[in-house]
């Protein structure tokens, strides 16, 4: 595939064979796929653990980064996010992976221009965050064999939340069922439509995967940040060693971290036997290693030729 | 050569051997000059554009750069320049590429000390940018194959700008002749000692170059920015499709970019048939790598010694 | 050893060893001991120097750096220390070198957890520095061939200082005697109990080794900067030629840097023939690199398996 923007561009198929490359780069599989060529991470919202575990991925798959500040860039000269996107081709990148706070600001990208580079989207907006869905899908997978049949709740933020809406659909269409906790306000109509609202309670007795999101404050509006207390918030929706022994013996706890300890999770809770968080993150890796495998698979050498509008190539 | 400063440093086969090189680069030659060697980027001012550019070209010679902010450095602590440059000297950088608000800060760098790495100029004050240059005049050379009889046409902020004056320098140098355009205030007698000023209308249908620069706002006084209107300079100075029409079929648009869309260019002039500026930007990672190898080659295993002041080495 | 968080951790054995391994990196010992293995800098204080020199290290024993930019990053965001150091771990780094303003901010992540990741620390608070320490230590080392009888002083700001006091323990822990210089207040009762306070020239007339630090405003209180006479303190405490010309034949100055000029050294002190201070960092470089390898050296390769808690891994 020439570009991964979001989830809903991929098909059961196409995540199944990504999750299997994951896989496979996990259990020791080798790429050299990137060698000699170049990645570019555009982050102009800050995110150290995706663009992190980004760097890693395209570093093991023998690619170079070209480094990117934003707060320092062109961009904030005024230049469009196309120029920038295209420097970066006309100077090597092979991949731009991309964070911007504008909701689908690729469709620009891949609409109207002719672009060689591939694009990954590294979350757009309250859009989409398909790598961040993508290992969310993986460890699931790892540990039941299978979406078919699963119960998966998500409590938090829905509302403000990146992946909440696309995890829930995507789960649904590979055959699990959802449901949600947290407060009835972020429960709007677009998740009522895919599964029912549930106390968290409910939620841990029946849920295979209980799926936490971080309280994000620097979403919230001001007035909601003042109405907020931490300590209201965890008895009502957090996770406390009291609903982890309700869960399942086999159950999961997930959550896309970084985690607000004494928030939506317990101290305690964290890395507790039934919490892949941590594995989660190490998941993150191969999976955007099998992402970036599969946007470059499709170039062949051609493509590599750098000889643009060059008349005189040998003039010796 | 040992460094690399100035266009007036360089004579006209050095000028012409770098551009060989380049071109060699582009044409796949491979070169692991900078294997196992570290290269500093001091960028003491914002340059995304050509701080990747010569990112990469390190990298493509097999350089590792050692990173360095200049806003957390010690310098922002009151450490000289020198200093900066010796201390990186001493962890082991060959080359440190240099951009600098002072003009001619390599003076002292060079004249006054007694440094073994190597320093290439990436832009001095309002002084030169030579492989802003270097890349411009490759990007012609490639195209026309010769420099003698050509007629280059340079629109815009002439005196605020780090090419204009050096590279209408070099191409009458080279045999070319250079004419200039844009506002009355920006030619000054620098540059009519040069060549002569021009409508734009006039230097469109006479060129074989027609070389636009970027209007700096942050150049600009707050007299100057206020008074000055995006509108009003398309109009009387900026390229449009029916100026672009004029030109010769053979004729090329440059440009040092980032471009301000609707201001010195209209949009669809960026990358019309004519257009060479991301073409410039794929150039400028190949004439860097040929510098870079330039300033490497006189460099021998001795240097790579870094025995300093150590009476007792083999002590066991 | 596992992790290098402070001097008084390392026995003289261990010292004398890092010492003759960084001795052994200088003379062209090559290591792949990093080789596909991931470094992370975690530097939430300033310091390009260091930072530098780790990265440098790093990168000749094969590793690979994770960006970390502590501005951006989520503990701006409230994340726990062992939250960022574990994800860093999650997501495949195997070594951490940490700078942080907290004294002793180690101790939670080595006693309260249990984490693969090495850590080194490069500063904590005005607690320690050990890579700092070393550096000096292998610099005396090659000169002398033994600290044994060695006299030492230290002139400065000793209570503001991360390696007055550690340094001041190992060189006695080694044979060496260790004297003070500088402003009486400085000199406080923890170094009383180590060596008697003496003037400037007394020191320069007897030590072997002059070690001099930095004055660092950043760490003076308001009242302090006020009364700070750059020029007094000069004269009364600064090393200018004169006092160079009653030292030693044999004897070194030594400096952590950066150094501020015409405070506390003269400009042409700085690299006179008995002064060490660019020489101590190009020794940095090879000291980190013997620290890094001596964490490494424990790994075997099933540390390096990232099987956590996935059921199913061989699922086709």
């Amino acid at each position: 595939m020439k570009n991964i923007l979001s989830m809903s561009q991929l098909s059961n198929e196409e995540v199944l064979n990504l999750i299997d490359s994951a896989i496979d780069f996990k259990a020791g599989k080798k790429s050299e796929i990137g060698q000699d060529k170049f990645a570019i991470n555009l982050f102009f919202e800050n995110s150290t653990r995706t663009k992190s575990s980004f760097q890693v991925a395209e570093m093991k798959l023998g690619m170079k980064e070209i480094e990117f500040e934003a707060s320092t860039s062109s961009t904030s000269k005024g230049e469009t996010l196309y120029d920038t996107v295209k420097t970066e081709e006309s100077i090597g990148a092979s991949v731009a992976v991309i964070r911007h706070s504008q909701d689908k600001y690729y469709e620009d990208l891949v609409n109207n221009h002719n672009l060689k580079i591939h694009i990954i989207n590294g979350g757009d907006g309250t859009g989409q965050h398909p790598s961040q869905s993508l290992l969310d899908l993986m460890t699931i997978y790892e540990h039941f064999g299978s979406f078919d049949g699963l119960k998966v709740g998500i409590i938090g933020d829905l509302s403000h939340s990146r992946v909440a809406h696309s995890n829930a659909e995507i789960l649904t269409r590979l055959g699990a069922s959802v449901c949600f906790g947290g407060l009835d306000s972020w429960y709007t109509p677009e998740f009522a439509e895919i599964g029912p609202h549930m106390s968290v309670d409910e939620l841990c007795q029946e849920m295979d995967v209980v799926m936490l999101l971080r309280v994000q404050h620097e979403r919230l509006s001001a007035e909601e940040n003042k109405n907020f207390s931490k300590a209201d918030y965890f008895e009502k929706y957090g996770l406390d060693m009291d609903r982890v022994n309700m869960m399942k013996p086999d159950a999961m706890i997930m959550h896309p971290a970084p985690v607000n300890r004494g928030a939506e999770i317990a101290d305690d809770v964290v890395e507790c036997d039934k919490s892949y968080i941590f594995p989660q993150m190490a998941n993150g890796v191969f999976m955007r290693m099998a992402m970036i495998e599969a946007v470059l698979e499709g170039d062949n050498a051609e493509d590599e030729l750098t000889g643009q509008k060059c008349k005189i190539v040998l003039h010796k």
